[in-house]
C-alpha cells in the first residue's frame, strides 16, 4: 500500500501533548504499515519551551508561536492538548479557521463550546474528533456513534471520572476519609491541585453531555444535567451501604423514556454490589449503554493518563486522515436547540430509590415518628438498619432504604423529618440506582 | 440533512436475516434522522418462501431467486445470513462480483475463505464488512481497527462462545454435568441440535482467526490455531478448580511477545475468580485487549441472538453506506501469506501454568512418586489439595497446581505419570490462565 503522509500540529506540549508525540514517534511506522497513513508531526506550540519532557522532537518544531503551525498549509491536522475553555476556544477556532482539522480532548470546552465549534468547523468543510474527551482510552464515542448506530439507546450508565472513583475506591477499600483517600489521590497524580471541577461531578457532566448529545441525538446544555458532588460523602455511609449490600459510585446517568423525555444526571449512587460497574476501582473508567436492538454493552479501561488519552488522540488522527472523521461528523445533529427541543426531565420529577441516614434520639417512639413522615408522603421503606444504641443520652443512626419515589415526594419528607425534634441534624440522602442487569 | 435512500438485499431469511429486517423496518426512521441514510429493504431471498417470521416484509420482495437480488443495479449492499460455507461463499462471490458491497456475520466462511472473498471484493473496487461475525453485538472489530489503531495490540483473552460460556456457567452454578447442560442449553436455544462445532472450541477459533488478523495485522489461518473444546469437562474438575480460587471458561487467546511471535489458542482455562472475565455468565461473551498505550480495554456483551447480531449487521450497512467501511476495508493487509510470514509459536512452546487431577492409590509413597515425575522434568508445583481418601482400597483425587512451565514439559510428565502404578487412569490436564490485569 503506498504511503500518505499526514501532518500534524499539536498545540500544548504538557502531559497529553507529551503522550501524543510519544506515540506518534514510536508507532509511526506500524500505523503506516496498517492504515497507509504515515504521521508526521510537524509542529509543537507552547509557551513553555525549557521544561524537558520524556520524549525527543524532530529539530527546530517546537514553538512558542501558533501562527507557525497556522499559516503552514501543508499541516492538516491540529491537535489541541492545553485544556481549559477560553484560550483552547480560540485556538481551535483559528486552527478550523486556517483549514484544519480538529482533534481534541477538552470536554469541558466541547460541553460548554461545542455546537459553535462545530459550526465553525461545518461552515469551513472541516471537522472535530474528540474520541478522547470521555472515558481516555476507551473507544465509547465511536462505539455509540458506529457501532450501536442501528439502536435506539435509551440509557447509559457511566463510571467518567478517574479522580473520583480513585478517592470512593479508597474510602471504600482502605477505610479512608474523604480528605484522606483525596490527598492519596493528589500524591498519586491522579487529582489536580485544585480538585474541584473532578470532585463536585463538574467534569463527568462535561463528558455526559457530549455522551448524552451522540446518544440521544440532541443538543444537551450543561444546565440540563443535574449535578451533585462526592464533597460531602462521609466514610460511615460507605460503611452502612456496604452492610446493606450497596457499593458506592459517582455516576453519569443519561435516561431516556418512551416518551422521548430525557433525564440527566451525575450524583453519588449506590449500586448494588455485584453489578459490574461496582468492581471498577481506582483510576478506571466504566460505561454501560442500553441499545433497544444489543441489549446492554459495557466499555471497562483507563480514562485518563497520558497514554490511554493519547490512544485516542492519536486513534481519532487517523481516523481525520482516512476521511472517516469527515462523514461521521456530518451526522451531528446540529439544528439549533429550539428546533430539536428535547424534552428534559427536571429532577424533582426523576424516580429513584434513595438512602437516608437520620440521627435519632434514643427514645420510645422515634421509629413511629419518621416512618410516620415517610408514609405520609407515600414513601415505602425496603430495608432499614438500626444498630443497638448506647442509651437515652445518645443519638443513633437509623439508616433506611426506600422502594421507587419521586425525587420531589423525597425533598419534602427530608424537610419535614428534619423538623421532628427526635432527629439531631439534617438528614443524610443518596440515590440508590438500580443499574437494569441484562440477563438470560 | 438531505436523506439519501440506499438499498439493501438479504440473502438467508432465518434468525438473523429476521431481525435485520425487523431491525430495518423498526429504525430506518432514526436512523436517517441520525446519519441522512435511508435504508430500504428491497429484496430478501430465502428458499422457504412459506414459514411465517414475526415481521411483515413489504409486499413483493420476498424471493427464491438470488439473480433478482444480483441483478437489480439499485441494490447497493448484499447481506448474507445464511451461514455455512459452500453455499455461503458461492452468494457472497455472485454478489461482489455483481458490484455489491458484502455485509456478513458468517465467521466460518471468513476464517475459512476470508483472504479468497476480500482480494475479489478489492479487485470488484467493493468492501465486506464483517463486525457481526465477532462477539455479536458487541462493536470489538471496529473497536480494534479504529479506537485502538494507534496501539500495539499485544494480547486479547475473549469469551466469544457464548453456548460454551452458558454450558460451563451452569455446570459451575448448577452443578449440572456436561451432558445435562448442554441439553439445557438446547432447550433454551443456545446451542444447535449439532452443537459440535461449538463445544468444540471450533467456532471460537473462526472468530479468533478473524479478531487476530485485524489486531496482529497479517493473515492467520485456522491451522494456526492450537484448539481444545469443552466436551470432555467434567464437574469435578470445575468443583476443584472452584476450591484453589478459579473459575473455567473456554478462552480464545491471542498473543504477540517482544519478537513478534504470536500464539494463538482455544481452550478450557482456569481464570482467577475475581478477574473480570469470571462474570461473564450464560450466554455473554467479552473480549479483553491489551494495546500498548491504552492498557488494558474490556468489551461485554451479548455475543448472539437475533437482534444483538442484526445490531452490529445494520451497523455495518450505515457504515458501507456512509462509506467508511471502504475506507476501513482498504486498510486490510491482504499480502500473501509467504510475504507476511507471521511466526505462529508452535503450542509445544508456550509457556502456561497447568491444573492437574490424578487418581492416586491411598498408600505410602504416592507423592513421593508424582512429585518427582514433576520435578524430574523441571515442573514447580504452586499449590495442591489431597483431600482425606477412605483408606488403601480407594483411590484419591489429588489436585496440583503448577507454576509456569513449557507445554512440552507437561506433555511428557503426564505421559510419565500415567505410567506410575500408583495412579489410576490419565491425569486430567487443564491450563490455568492468568490474566494480566491492568492496575494501578
Amino acid at each position: 500500500m503506498a504511503e500518505r503522509i499526514v501532518k500534524v500540529g499539536l498545540v500544548g506540549f504538557g502531559t497529553v501533548g507529551t503522550g501524543v508525540a510519544k506515540l506518534i514517534a514510536e508507532n509511526a511506522d506500524s500505523i503506516a504499515v496498517r492504515t497507509g497513513i504515515r504521521l508526521k508531526l510537524a509542529c509543537v506550540v507552547d509557551i513553555d519551551m525549557m521544561s524537558v519532557r520524556p520524549v525527543k522532537l524532530p529539530d527546530g518544531i517546537l514553538t512558542d508561536d501558533l501562527n507557525r503551525l497556522l499559516s503552514d498549509d501543508t499541516i492538516q491536522i491540529g491537535v489541541e492538548t492545553i485544556g481549559g475553555t477560553d484560550m483552547a476556544r480560540n485556538i481551535q477556532l483559528k486552527m478550523l479557521e486556517a483549514g484544519k482539522d480538529v482533534v481534541t480532548a477538552n470536554k469541558a470546552l466541547l460541553a460548554e463550546y461545542g455546537n459553535e465549534l462545530y459550526r465553525v468547523a461545518q461552515k469551513n468543510g472541516r471537522c472535530i474528533a474528540f474520541e478522547a474527551s470521555c472515558a481516555g482510552g476507551i473507544p465509547v464515542v465511536s462505539a455509540i456513534r458506529t457501532g450501536l448506530a442501528a439502536n435506539n439507546i435509551t440509557a447509559m450508565f457511566g463510571i467518567v471520572n478517574g479522580t473520583c472513583n480513585y478517592i470512593l475506591s479508597n474510602m471504600t477499600s482502605k477505610n479512608e476519609d474523604f480528605c484522606e483517600a483525596l490527598t492519596q489521590a493528589q500524591e498519586k497524580g491522579y487529582a489536580e491541585a485544585d480538585p474541584t471541577l473532578d470532585i463536585s461531578g463538574g467534569d463527568s457532566a462535561h463528558k455526559l453531555a457530549i455522551l448524552g448529545s451522540i446518544a440521544f441525538g440532541c443538543e444537551i446544555a450543561l444546565e440540563d444535567i443535574y449535578v451533585e458532588g462526592i464533597e460531602g460523602i462521609s466514610i460511615s455511609d460507605i460503611r452502612y451501604g456496604t452492610e446493606m449490600g450497596y457499593c458506592l459510585k459517582l455516576l453519569a446517568i443519561g435516561q431516556k423514556d418512551e416518551q422521548n423525555r430525557i433525564s440527566l444526571r451525575v450524583h453519588p449512587s449506590f449500586i448494588a454490589r455485584d453489578n459490574a460497574l461496582a468492581r471498577v476501582e481506582g483510576p478506571f473508567n466504566a460505561v454501560s449503554i442500553f441499545g433497544s436492538a444489543v441489549g446492554q454493552v459495557t466499555y471497562y479501561g483507563r480514562g485518563a493518563g497520558m497514554m490511554p488519552t493519547a490512544s485516542a488522540i492519536v486513534a481519532d488522527i487517523i481516523d481525520v486522515a482516512l476521511g472517516n472523521s469527515a462523514t461521521t461528523f456530518r451526522q451531528l445533529n446540529l439544528r439549533p436547540r429550539s428546533e430539536t427541543a428535547p424534552f428534559i426531565e427536571k429532577i424533582d420529577n426523576i424516580v429513584s430509590r434513595f438512602y437516608i441516614r437520620i440521627m435519632c434520639k434514643d427514645r420510645p417512639g422515634v421509629i413511629a415518628q419518621w416512618s410516620k413522615v415517610l408514609a405520609d408522603h407515600q414513601i415505602s421503606i425496603s430495608g432499614a438498619i438500626q444498630h443497638e444504641g448506647k442509651g437515652p443520652e445518645n443519638t443513633v443512626p437509623v439508616v433506611i432504604a426506600t422502594h421507587p419515589t419521586m425525587q420531589k415526594n423525597i425533598t419534602i419528607a427530608l424537610e419535614d423529618m428534619e423538623k421532628l425534634d427526635v432527629i439531631g441534624g439534617k438528614p443524610v440522602c443518596i440515590r440508590i440506582v438500580d443499574i437494569p442487569e441484562d440477563k438470560d
